[in-house]
Protein backbone atom coordinates (compact mmCIF):
# COMPACT_ATOMS: atom_id res chain seq x y z
CA UNK A 1 0.00 0.00 0.00
CA UNK A 2 1.06 3.45 -1.19
CA UNK A 3 3.26 5.42 2.09
CA UNK A 4 0.29 8.41 2.26
CA UNK A 5 -2.21 5.91 2.03
CA UNK A 6 -1.37 3.69 5.08
CA UNK A 7 -0.30 6.98 7.07
CA UNK A 8 -4.28 8.21 6.60
CA UNK A 9 -6.03 4.85 6.38
CA UNK A 10 -4.26 3.86 9.86
CA UNK A 11 -7.13 3.41 12.96
CA UNK A 12 -6.95 1.45 15.65
CA UNK A 13 -8.95 -1.94 15.24
CA UNK A 14 -10.19 -3.86 18.08
CA UNK A 15 -11.86 -6.48 16.83
CA UNK A 16 -9.26 -8.70 15.72
CA UNK A 17 -9.74 -12.35 14.76
CA UNK A 18 -7.40 -15.34 16.30
CA UNK A 19 -6.35 -16.27 12.62
CA UNK A 20 -2.47 -16.82 12.73
CA UNK A 21 0.12 -13.73 11.23
CA UNK A 22 2.35 -15.41 9.17
CA UNK A 23 5.90 -15.24 9.90
CA UNK A 24 6.64 -12.82 7.06
CA UNK A 25 4.42 -10.41 7.51
CA UNK A 26 4.79 -10.16 11.55
CA UNK A 27 8.33 -9.78 10.83
CA UNK A 28 8.23 -6.88 8.06
CA UNK A 29 6.26 -4.80 10.90
CA UNK A 30 8.80 -5.44 13.67
CA UNK A 31 11.60 -5.15 11.05
CA UNK A 32 9.65 -1.24 10.43
CA UNK A 33 9.44 -0.64 13.97
CA UNK A 34 13.42 -0.93 14.25
CA UNK A 35 13.50 0.93 11.05
CA UNK A 36 12.33 4.15 13.64
CA UNK A 37 15.11 6.82 14.20
CA UNK A 38 16.46 7.64 17.71
CA UNK A 39 18.69 10.15 18.97
CA UNK A 40 22.18 9.69 18.58
CA UNK A 41 21.16 6.51 16.96
CA UNK A 42 21.16 5.21 20.35
CA UNK A 43 18.76 2.14 19.07
CA UNK A 44 17.46 1.72 22.32
CA UNK A 45 14.16 0.94 21.47
CA UNK A 46 13.45 -2.32 21.66
CA UNK A 47 10.27 -4.96 20.65
CA UNK A 48 9.22 -7.82 22.82
CA UNK A 49 6.80 -10.91 20.67
CA UNK A 50 4.83 -12.69 21.96
CA UNK A 51 2.52 -15.14 19.54
CA UNK A 52 1.95 -18.26 21.88
CA UNK A 53 -1.19 -18.24 23.89
CA UNK A 54 0.12 -18.33 27.24
CA UNK A 55 2.79 -15.29 27.50
CA UNK A 56 0.22 -13.44 25.29
CA UNK A 57 -2.51 -14.00 28.46
CA UNK A 58 0.43 -12.80 30.55
CA UNK A 59 0.86 -9.75 29.14
CA UNK A 60 -2.84 -8.96 28.83
CA UNK A 61 -2.69 -10.15 32.96
CA UNK A 62 -0.42 -7.40 33.52
CA UNK A 63 -1.68 -4.57 31.87
CA UNK A 64 -5.08 -4.92 32.90
CA UNK A 65 -7.74 -5.76 35.92
CA UNK A 66 -9.53 -9.08 36.65
CA UNK A 67 -12.73 -9.12 34.68
CA UNK A 68 -11.67 -5.93 32.44
CA UNK A 69 -11.50 -7.74 29.50
CA UNK A 70 -14.65 -10.08 30.35
CA UNK A 71 -16.83 -6.69 31.03
CA UNK A 72 -15.47 -5.10 27.67
CA UNK A 73 -17.28 -7.09 24.46
CA UNK A 74 -15.40 -4.77 22.19
CA UNK A 75 -11.76 -5.07 24.19
CA UNK A 76 -12.32 -9.48 23.45
CA UNK A 77 -10.56 -8.90 20.28
CA UNK A 78 -7.22 -7.86 22.30
CA UNK A 79 -7.31 -11.55 24.03
CA UNK A 80 -7.51 -13.19 19.79
CA UNK A 81 -5.04 -11.23 18.67
CA UNK A 82 -2.38 -14.01 17.54
CA UNK A 83 0.62 -11.42 18.05
CA UNK A 84 1.38 -8.69 20.90
CA UNK A 85 4.33 -6.22 20.34
CA UNK A 86 5.78 -4.54 23.40
CA UNK A 87 7.76 -1.38 22.56
CA UNK A 88 10.44 -0.90 25.41
CA UNK A 89 12.68 2.00 25.89
CA UNK A 90 15.76 2.14 27.97
CA UNK A 91 16.53 5.45 29.15
CA UNK A 92 20.19 4.72 30.61
CA UNK A 93 21.13 3.89 27.15
CA UNK A 94 20.61 7.49 26.72
CA UNK A 95 23.07 9.35 28.73
CA UNK A 96 25.14 6.34 28.35
CA UNK A 97 25.10 7.29 24.25
CA UNK A 98 25.88 11.14 25.02
CA UNK A 99 28.85 10.34 27.77
CA UNK A 100 30.50 9.26 24.69
CA UNK A 101 33.47 11.35 22.83
CA UNK A 102 31.63 12.42 19.77
CA UNK A 103 28.45 13.59 21.73
CA UNK A 104 29.76 15.12 25.06
CA UNK A 105 29.74 18.11 24.06
CA UNK A 106 25.89 18.54 24.13
CA UNK A 107 26.18 18.49 27.74
CA UNK A 108 23.51 15.12 28.09
CA UNK A 109 25.51 12.68 29.96
CA UNK A 110 22.25 12.24 32.49
CA UNK A 111 18.88 12.38 32.09
CA UNK A 112 18.18 14.74 34.19
CA UNK A 113 19.86 17.33 31.32
CA UNK A 114 17.75 16.90 28.72
CA UNK A 115 14.94 19.54 28.13
CA UNK A 116 12.60 17.02 26.19
CA UNK A 117 12.95 13.22 26.82
CA UNK A 118 13.54 11.76 23.94
CA UNK A 119 13.41 8.11 24.44
CA UNK A 120 9.48 8.37 24.73
CA UNK A 121 9.52 10.40 21.34
CA UNK A 122 11.45 7.38 19.92
CA UNK A 123 9.55 4.72 21.51
CA UNK A 124 6.38 6.83 19.66
CA UNK A 125 8.03 6.72 16.17
CA UNK A 126 9.17 3.16 16.43
CA UNK A 127 4.85 2.74 17.64
CA UNK A 128 3.89 4.87 14.51
CA UNK A 129 6.52 2.45 12.32
CA UNK A 130 4.49 -0.72 13.80
CA UNK A 131 1.17 1.04 12.96
CA UNK A 132 1.65 2.31 9.38
CA UNK A 133 3.42 -1.04 8.36
CA UNK A 134 0.66 -3.09 9.99
CA UNK A 135 -1.97 -0.79 7.71
CA UNK A 136 0.23 -1.29 4.97
CA UNK A 137 -0.13 -5.01 5.24
CA UNK A 138 -3.75 -5.56 6.21
CA UNK A 139 -3.38 -6.32 10.12
CA UNK A 140 -5.13 -4.49 12.58
CA UNK A 141 -3.24 -3.22 15.34
CA UNK A 142 -4.82 -1.72 18.54
CA UNK A 143 -2.57 -0.22 20.93
CA UNK A 144 -2.76 -0.76 25.04
CA UNK A 145 -1.53 1.77 27.22
CA UNK A 146 1.13 0.58 30.58
CA UNK A 147 -0.80 2.14 33.26
CA UNK A 148 -0.08 -1.14 35.32
CA UNK A 149 2.10 -3.93 35.64
CA UNK A 150 5.11 -2.49 34.18
CA UNK A 151 7.12 -4.82 36.59
CA UNK A 152 5.84 -7.60 36.07
CA UNK A 153 6.45 -7.17 31.78
CA UNK A 154 9.57 -5.93 32.74
CA UNK A 155 10.67 -9.31 34.73
CA UNK A 156 9.00 -11.82 31.98
CA UNK A 157 10.87 -9.74 29.17
CA UNK A 158 14.06 -10.01 31.35
CA UNK A 159 15.19 -6.91 30.76
CA UNK A 160 17.25 -4.45 32.71
CA UNK A 161 15.80 -2.57 35.59
CA UNK A 162 16.12 0.95 33.65
CA UNK A 163 14.30 -0.29 30.98
CA UNK A 164 10.62 1.21 30.56
CA UNK A 165 7.50 -0.61 28.45
CA UNK A 166 5.83 2.32 26.79
CA UNK A 167 3.18 0.55 24.98
CA UNK A 168 1.80 -2.47 23.85
CA UNK A 169 -0.03 -3.25 19.98
CA UNK A 170 -2.10 -6.06 19.94
CA UNK A 171 -2.27 -7.03 15.87
CA UNK A 172 -4.40 -9.32 14.05
CA UNK A 173 -6.76 -9.88 11.13
CA UNK A 174 -9.17 -7.35 11.26
CA UNK A 175 -12.98 -8.07 11.65
CA UNK A 176 -15.12 -5.35 9.68
CA UNK A 177 -16.30 -2.99 12.23
CA UNK A 178 -18.01 0.98 12.15
CA UNK A 179 -15.06 3.87 12.33
CA UNK A 180 -15.74 5.49 15.33
CA UNK A 181 -13.27 7.99 17.53
CA UNK A 182 -13.06 7.83 20.91
CA UNK A 183 -16.81 8.29 21.90
CA UNK A 184 -16.56 12.09 23.54
CA UNK A 185 -14.07 13.22 20.70
CA UNK A 186 -16.05 11.73 17.65
CA UNK A 187 -14.06 13.46 14.72
CA UNK A 188 -11.21 15.45 14.06
CA UNK A 189 -10.07 18.80 15.24
CA UNK A 190 -10.11 21.59 12.83
CA UNK A 191 -6.58 21.77 11.64
CA UNK A 192 -6.56 25.46 11.84
CA UNK A 193 -6.78 24.51 15.90
CA UNK A 194 -3.57 22.06 15.22
CA UNK A 195 -1.43 23.75 12.64
CA UNK A 196 0.55 27.33 13.29
CA UNK A 197 0.92 28.97 10.37
CA UNK A 198 4.73 31.21 11.21
CA UNK A 199 3.94 33.03 8.14
CA UNK A 200 2.24 34.16 5.13
CA UNK A 201 3.25 31.54 2.56
CA UNK A 202 2.58 28.48 5.45
CA UNK A 203 -0.91 30.20 6.05
CA UNK A 204 -1.66 29.11 2.27
CA UNK A 205 -1.47 25.98 3.16
CA UNK A 206 -4.40 25.82 5.66
CA UNK A 207 -7.26 25.64 3.41
CA UNK A 208 -5.45 22.92 1.56
CA UNK A 209 -5.30 21.07 5.22
CA UNK A 210 -8.61 21.36 5.84
CA UNK A 211 -9.44 19.62 2.73
CA UNK A 212 -7.64 16.85 2.99
CA UNK A 213 -8.30 16.31 6.81
CA UNK A 214 -12.25 16.75 5.83
CA UNK A 215 -12.21 13.73 3.89
CA UNK A 216 -11.60 11.46 7.47
CA UNK A 217 -14.19 11.15 10.50
CA UNK A 218 -13.83 9.22 13.18
CA UNK A 219 -9.98 8.20 14.40
CA UNK A 220 -8.14 7.46 17.97
CA UNK B 1 6.15 5.05 -2.76
CA UNK B 2 5.37 1.77 -0.97
CA UNK B 3 4.60 2.07 2.80
CA UNK B 4 7.20 -0.22 3.61
CA UNK B 5 9.93 0.97 1.17
CA UNK B 6 9.36 4.40 2.88
CA UNK B 7 9.72 3.43 6.08
CA UNK B 8 12.95 1.40 5.31
CA UNK B 9 14.47 4.15 3.08
CA UNK B 10 13.63 7.23 5.64
CA UNK B 11 16.94 8.33 7.06
CA UNK B 12 18.22 11.84 8.05
CA UNK B 13 19.00 14.42 4.79
CA UNK B 14 21.08 17.25 5.87
CA UNK B 15 22.27 17.93 2.77
CA UNK B 16 19.24 19.83 1.40
CA UNK B 17 18.33 22.40 -1.39
CA UNK B 18 17.05 26.23 -0.97
CA UNK B 19 14.39 24.94 -3.52
CA UNK B 20 11.05 25.92 -2.20
CA UNK B 21 8.57 22.55 -1.68
CA UNK B 22 5.47 23.36 -3.83
CA UNK B 23 2.23 23.35 -1.26
CA UNK B 24 0.43 20.23 -2.15
CA UNK B 25 3.71 18.02 -1.21
CA UNK B 26 4.06 20.38 1.99
CA UNK B 27 0.31 19.84 2.96
CA UNK B 28 0.66 16.40 2.56
CA UNK B 29 3.13 15.89 4.67
CA UNK B 30 1.89 17.94 7.04
CA UNK B 31 -1.32 16.34 6.99
CA UNK B 32 0.37 12.95 7.58
CA UNK B 33 1.89 14.39 10.83
CA UNK B 34 -1.68 15.52 12.24
CA UNK B 35 -2.87 11.54 11.35
CA UNK B 36 -1.06 10.36 13.78
CA UNK B 37 -2.34 8.25 17.01
CA UNK B 38 -2.70 10.16 20.37
CA UNK B 39 -3.71 9.08 23.79
CA UNK B 40 -7.95 9.38 24.08
CA UNK B 41 -7.69 10.90 21.17
CA UNK B 42 -6.78 13.83 22.93
CA UNK B 43 -4.84 15.60 19.38
CA UNK B 44 -2.59 17.77 21.61
CA UNK B 45 -0.01 17.94 19.34
CA UNK B 46 0.47 20.65 16.94
CA UNK B 47 2.55 21.78 13.84
CA UNK B 48 4.03 24.92 13.52
CA UNK B 49 5.17 25.94 9.88
CA UNK B 50 8.04 28.39 8.50
CA UNK B 51 8.38 28.64 5.00
CA UNK B 52 9.75 32.05 4.70
CA UNK B 53 13.18 33.25 5.40
CA UNK B 54 12.78 35.34 8.15
CA UNK B 55 10.86 33.01 10.44
CA UNK B 56 13.23 30.23 9.14
CA UNK B 57 16.40 32.11 10.54
CA UNK B 58 14.46 33.25 13.83
CA UNK B 59 13.72 29.45 14.62
CA UNK B 60 17.47 28.35 13.80
CA UNK B 61 19.01 31.12 15.46
CA UNK B 62 16.54 29.63 18.66
CA UNK B 63 17.65 26.86 18.33
CA UNK B 64 21.37 26.85 17.84
CA UNK B 65 24.22 28.67 19.28
CA UNK B 66 25.80 32.03 17.49
CA UNK B 67 28.53 30.19 14.71
CA UNK B 68 27.13 26.51 15.14
CA UNK B 69 25.96 26.61 11.89
CA UNK B 70 28.63 28.47 10.17
CA UNK B 71 30.93 26.01 11.43
CA UNK B 72 29.64 22.84 10.37
CA UNK B 73 29.46 22.42 6.42
CA UNK B 74 27.25 19.48 7.09
CA UNK B 75 25.00 21.38 8.83
CA UNK B 76 24.01 24.35 6.31
CA UNK B 77 21.68 22.49 4.42
CA UNK B 78 19.39 23.15 7.31
CA UNK B 79 19.46 27.08 6.75
CA UNK B 80 18.77 26.55 2.69
CA UNK B 81 15.42 24.31 3.99
CA UNK B 82 12.71 25.84 2.54
CA UNK B 83 10.29 24.62 5.25
CA UNK B 84 10.50 23.66 8.90
CA UNK B 85 8.21 21.96 10.93
CA UNK B 86 8.13 22.50 14.84
CA UNK B 87 6.35 19.31 16.37
CA UNK B 88 4.78 20.79 19.77
CA UNK B 89 2.78 19.39 22.12
CA UNK B 90 0.71 20.53 25.08
CA UNK B 91 1.03 17.49 28.03
CA UNK B 92 -1.98 20.30 29.93
CA UNK B 93 -4.58 18.66 27.43
CA UNK B 94 -3.90 15.06 28.48
CA UNK B 95 -5.01 15.82 31.97
CA UNK B 96 -7.89 17.89 30.62
CA UNK B 97 -8.82 14.69 28.13
CA UNK B 98 -8.59 12.27 30.97
CA UNK B 99 -10.34 14.27 33.39
CA UNK B 100 -13.64 13.96 31.14
CA UNK B 101 -16.76 11.87 31.97
CA UNK B 102 -16.05 9.21 29.71
CA UNK B 103 -12.05 9.13 30.90
CA UNK B 104 -12.17 9.82 34.82
CA UNK B 105 -12.02 6.21 35.71
CA UNK B 106 -8.54 5.62 34.34
CA UNK B 107 -7.37 8.17 37.29
CA UNK B 108 -5.17 10.05 35.03
CA UNK B 109 -6.80 13.74 35.53
CA UNK B 110 -3.12 14.93 36.78
CA UNK B 111 0.08 14.16 34.83
CA UNK B 112 2.03 13.06 37.92
CA UNK B 113 -0.40 9.83 37.82
CA UNK B 114 0.73 8.87 34.22
CA UNK B 115 2.79 6.12 34.33
CA UNK B 116 4.01 6.49 31.01
CA UNK B 117 4.14 10.48 29.54
CA UNK B 118 2.35 9.48 26.76
CA UNK B 119 2.40 13.08 25.31
CA UNK B 120 6.01 12.59 23.75
CA UNK B 121 5.20 9.34 22.59
CA UNK B 122 2.35 10.86 20.50
CA UNK B 123 4.56 13.33 19.71
CA UNK B 124 6.96 10.79 18.44
CA UNK B 125 4.21 9.48 16.33
CA UNK B 126 3.95 12.62 14.79
CA UNK B 127 7.54 13.17 13.86
CA UNK B 128 7.78 9.83 12.06
CA UNK B 129 4.26 10.29 10.41
CA UNK B 130 5.98 13.14 8.68
CA UNK B 131 9.37 11.62 8.22
CA UNK B 132 8.56 8.60 6.11
CA UNK B 133 5.38 10.89 4.13
CA UNK B 134 8.21 13.16 3.11
CA UNK B 135 10.73 10.34 2.10
CA UNK B 136 7.52 8.96 0.31
CA UNK B 137 7.75 12.42 -1.54
CA UNK B 138 11.19 12.46 -2.43
CA UNK B 139 11.65 15.21 0.24
CA UNK B 140 14.31 14.72 2.50
CA UNK B 141 14.50 15.70 6.15
CA UNK B 142 16.60 16.28 8.97
CA UNK B 143 15.39 16.99 12.57
CA UNK B 144 16.90 19.22 15.21
CA UNK B 145 16.41 18.43 18.56
CA UNK B 146 14.96 20.95 21.35
CA UNK B 147 18.56 21.92 23.44
CA UNK B 148 17.45 25.34 24.23
CA UNK B 149 15.08 28.25 22.71
CA UNK B 150 12.30 26.53 23.69
CA UNK B 151 10.67 29.30 25.48
CA UNK B 152 11.48 31.94 22.00
CA UNK B 153 10.18 29.39 19.52
CA UNK B 154 6.77 28.75 22.00
CA UNK B 155 6.57 32.67 21.77
CA UNK B 156 7.26 33.06 18.09
CA UNK B 157 4.67 30.37 17.69
CA UNK B 158 1.39 31.76 20.16
CA UNK B 159 1.25 28.70 22.23
CA UNK B 160 0.24 28.35 25.46
CA UNK B 161 3.09 28.25 28.51
CA UNK B 162 1.94 24.64 29.05
CA UNK B 163 3.25 23.79 25.42
CA UNK B 164 6.29 22.13 24.68
CA UNK B 165 8.09 22.11 21.49
CA UNK B 166 9.36 18.58 20.89
CA UNK B 167 11.35 18.40 18.07
CA UNK B 168 11.96 19.92 14.56
CA UNK B 169 12.17 18.85 10.92
CA UNK B 170 13.76 20.91 8.85
CA UNK B 171 12.39 19.48 5.08
CA UNK B 172 14.02 20.22 1.26
CA UNK B 173 14.94 19.11 -2.04
CA UNK B 174 18.03 16.21 -0.86
CA UNK B 175 21.08 16.44 -2.82
CA UNK B 176 22.96 13.33 -2.82
CA UNK B 177 25.21 12.26 -0.17
CA UNK B 178 26.55 9.51 1.31
CA UNK B 179 24.98 6.85 3.50
CA UNK B 180 26.74 7.15 7.07
CA UNK B 181 25.38 6.74 10.62
CA UNK B 182 26.60 8.97 13.54
CA UNK B 183 30.25 9.04 13.75
CA UNK B 184 30.43 6.51 16.23
CA UNK B 185 27.52 4.53 15.71
CA UNK B 186 27.85 3.47 11.90
CA UNK B 187 25.41 0.57 11.14
CA UNK B 188 22.59 -1.56 12.96
CA UNK B 189 22.73 -3.28 16.28
CA UNK B 190 21.68 -6.86 15.58
CA UNK B 191 18.39 -6.97 15.89
CA UNK B 192 18.58 -10.50 18.57
CA UNK B 193 20.10 -7.07 20.53
CA UNK B 194 16.35 -5.29 20.04
CA UNK B 195 13.76 -7.69 19.99
CA UNK B 196 12.91 -10.27 22.59
CA UNK B 197 11.20 -13.12 21.64
CA UNK B 198 9.10 -14.16 24.06
CA UNK B 199 7.76 -17.82 22.93
CA UNK B 200 9.20 -20.43 20.70
CA UNK B 201 6.89 -18.88 17.56
CA UNK B 202 8.56 -15.71 18.75
CA UNK B 203 11.95 -17.20 18.29
CA UNK B 204 10.85 -18.21 14.85
CA UNK B 205 10.75 -14.63 13.71
CA UNK B 206 14.66 -13.58 14.79
CA UNK B 207 16.49 -15.01 11.53
CA UNK B 208 14.22 -13.10 8.92
CA UNK B 209 14.85 -10.03 11.06
CA UNK B 210 18.25 -10.12 11.06
CA UNK B 211 17.96 -10.63 7.20
CA UNK B 212 15.62 -7.94 7.10
CA UNK B 213 17.89 -5.36 9.28
CA UNK B 214 20.93 -6.71 7.30
CA UNK B 215 19.97 -5.71 4.15
CA UNK B 216 21.00 -1.79 5.52
CA UNK B 217 23.71 0.04 6.79
CA UNK B 218 24.08 3.01 8.30
CA UNK B 219 21.80 5.19 10.30
CA UNK B 220 20.43 8.20 12.37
Amino acid sequence: MEALAAIRRRRMRRALTADPIDDATLAAIVDAGLRAPSAGFTQAVTIAIAREPESRARILAALTTPGWLAARPEMRGLERAPALLLVTVDPAAYAERYGAPDKRAAGLWSLERWPIPYWWVDAGATLEAILVAATALDIGAAVIGTFRGEEVLRDLAGLAQTSRIVITVALGHPLPEPVHGSPSRRGRLDPRDRVVPLDLQAQRLVPMLRKLQGGRSGGA
